[in-house]
């Protein structure tokens, strides 16, 4: 379980195969976004339409709603989602050190107040931990100290620093999860005994009540599986920071596979790419890397380029919501009065249900008209069209040709903003 | 084409089979709203799914946005909607009339202001006729005067007068359409000279052009087929009046349906019922029979009693983007709290994705955390509980056991509601 097969490479970049519990991850592989336990506008069916293969949920949304307890009830987050397939959660570690004026930071974790009621609550890696046991996912986060893309070495060393303190609290506490869930699946464990001390709740929920009309659906509960924690490698904007934070990392534990935060977060581009490249020597070739926060099609060919396996964004839902459509040619803005007689598809290459279903004139009516339909078919397109980029580069790096192919691609993609 | 056969009757219920160019439609039926061109939240796969066989839109909306040039343009509502199978769409008279003090109606037609920029407009019975005609659908209804639920007997008089005048000029402007339909199909019309002196759009569109990815779609642009045009009788809440209307009706033409129009529009249930019993003994048998505007449960079923083959309304999707839940046990309310820790179906009888998928208390989750899906996943389940109710008790007349099911059914669907 967890393993993960390098299939091929061509130059930094790589095409593998990630083997979860729950499902076969091919990479690269763009990874869409439940926030909130939802992929926006997207039903589950829609996701595996469109080949969607693992979905991420944020901790901090659903811990502070409906809260882990109630998704536990509910059968755990695949039963919760209807989504049977691989889930990864966020730490909620990005959530809380965005909220600025609204937490406190300590060693111990993070106060902050609910966004939505204003509430005191707390995470801290033990918690963010237990939280992500309780919801189910196949892929914990360790929960991570994020700072600002432009902070100062020094807010960087000490946040890289914290985040290597907390992970080994994250691996004690996940460690003692997995002994406890263990111990259960060989059928020696008592609830009673062996819950931790933090939860009132069933350790991991186990199989729910669920009705009759149900059942087959409780097949998405499978608590007996193993989980996985992934470190998260911070640093800032320097890469002595970075390496110095991966080796720390490495140091830690022998890891499923390993995660680049605090990217994408207001640092320049070429510092992103900076960041990856100085990592890319030192990272184990035997394991994936994921890209946190990255979707825009030019950025995760770029990572792709750098030794990227796994990136995720809400970046294809919100633009998708916006009415901006991802093509091989560029955004398309759908609200443009040009699109409102044309009967050509949004983007001729796309085989996904809005492409090959209506003209752009229809679309362009959905948001003129503010239906809801419109925001569902952008954000399927969208989605699509970065799980299919995604394929696209893996079969160009099968190839050997992963350069090429991606010279060509981002030629075409800027060539209309250019001119 | 367009003839309806009588399946069965049980009591004055009737089961029977319509059949329209685009599809066949097993009646008693419920046909959803997409006013704008879209049921809204809901996509044509996911209404295919649900079983929906005939869907609406409506002629004041489309006439004012788009436009039904540019519907015509992207190939026609079919094309346009990505929906292959039968159309009806509304005349716009009853929306026109709802505008109150923004229209002026006179013996030529309606002069309105758009509710979307105020732009002065203006339908008649033969612009309805034209702008439906454009629009490509299989079956226009007639542009009627309606009335409030509440009107006097002078008023219901003059309305249902005025509207059998409209009848007659629909009826001229639809056959001049349909014959010149008719010298096209067979090769003999000219287009530049058999355009109606009120348009400068094609007469029907024809194929549009489409791109080559597009061409798989074409199907749905059938402009060779027949149309129908169907009459709305009015006559307020006086049952004399109603037979008036219908005698009127019946003696403009031979029909391929009838529709019975300006009830649900404030007034008592108890009105309702007798204007349909009033009309039942003479509304011929040979033809569907249409009640307009009639879509909450125990009223479909109350119009199959009484000898309703189709309706339509905006209340399963509205209802549902509210969070109300049709199910077998009366109306649920998703966001009642309640239904936080339920991991049971919102409709355990029900077999849409919605309920064979998700628990209540993931339902309940959407609609807390304001997602998207969950719009669409209720209105996904309202309108699938129509559809299935209509089918349960066509299935039941075919048995001779209307009555007894109807009763168990609305004894079981109030129970609680008195409880």
């Amino acid at each position: 379980m967890f393993q993960f097969d390098l299939i091929a490479t061509s130059g930094p970049a790589r095409a593998g195969r990630w083997t979860l519990p729950h499902g076969v991850v091919e990479t690269p592989c763009f990874m869409p976004v439940g926030t909130q336990g939802s992929v926006r506008a997207l039903s589950p069916r829609d996701l595996e339409a469109i080949g969607a293969r693992i979905v991420l949920a944020n901790t901090y949304h659903l811990f502070l709603r409906p809260g882990e307890e109630t998704v536990a009830k509910l059968g755990g987050l695949h039963r919760f989602m209807g989504w049977p397939h691989p889930i990864l959660t966020d730490s909620g570690g990005f959530q809380v050190f965005s909220l600025k004026s609204m937490r406190r930071v300590s060693e111990e974790g993070v106060e902050f107040r609910s966004h939505i009621d204003g509430s005191a609550r707390f995470l801290s890696p033990e918690r963010a931990v237990e939280v992500q046991w309780t919801l189910g996912s196949d892929v914990a986060m360790a929960f991570d100290h994020v700072i600002p893309g432009q902070s100062g070495r020094e807010a960087a060393r000490d946040a890289m620093e914290r985040t290597g303190r907390w992970l080994g609290r994250c691996k004690a506490r996940f460690q003692a999860l997995e002994s406890v869930r263990g111990l259960e699946v060989r059928g020696e464990g008592r609830r009673e005994t062996t819950a931790p001390a933090s939860g009132s709740r069933p350790l991991d929920g186990g199989p729910s009540p669920l009705t009759p009309d149900l059942s087959p659906l409780t097949s998405l509960t499978q608590s007996s599986l193993r989980r996985t924690l992934v470190p998260i490698i911070q640093g800032g904007t320097w890469p002595d920071l970075r390496r110095e934070s991966a080796q720390r990392t490495l140091a830690l534990g022998d890891w499923d596979a390993l995660a680049i935060g605090g990217l994408s977060v207001g640092e320049p581009k070429a510092a992103t790419w900076e960041m990856l490249e100085s990592l890319g020597p030192i990272l184990p070739a035997g394991q994936p890397r994921y890209l946190m926060g990255v979707g825009f099609p030019e950025d995760v060919v770029g990572a792709i380029a750098r030794g990227v396996d796994l990136a995720d964004c809400v970046a294809p839902t919100r633009m998708g919501r916006n009415g901006a459509a991802f093509t091989d040619d560029g955004p398309v803005n759908i609200r443009n009065a040009r699109h409102r007689d044309d009967p050509g598809p949004l983007d001729p290459g796309c085989d996904c249900e809005t492409c090959t279903t209506f003209s752009r004139g229809y679309l362009r009516h959905l948001f003129a008209a503010e239906e809801l339909l419109g925001l569902r078919l952008l954000s399927l397109h969208n989605v699509r069209y970065l799980i299919r980029l995604s394929a696209r580069a893996r079969a160009a790096i099968v190839d050997g040709n992963f350069e090429g192919w991606s010279r060509d691609w981002l030629t075409r993609y800027q060539a209309k903003e250019q001119a």
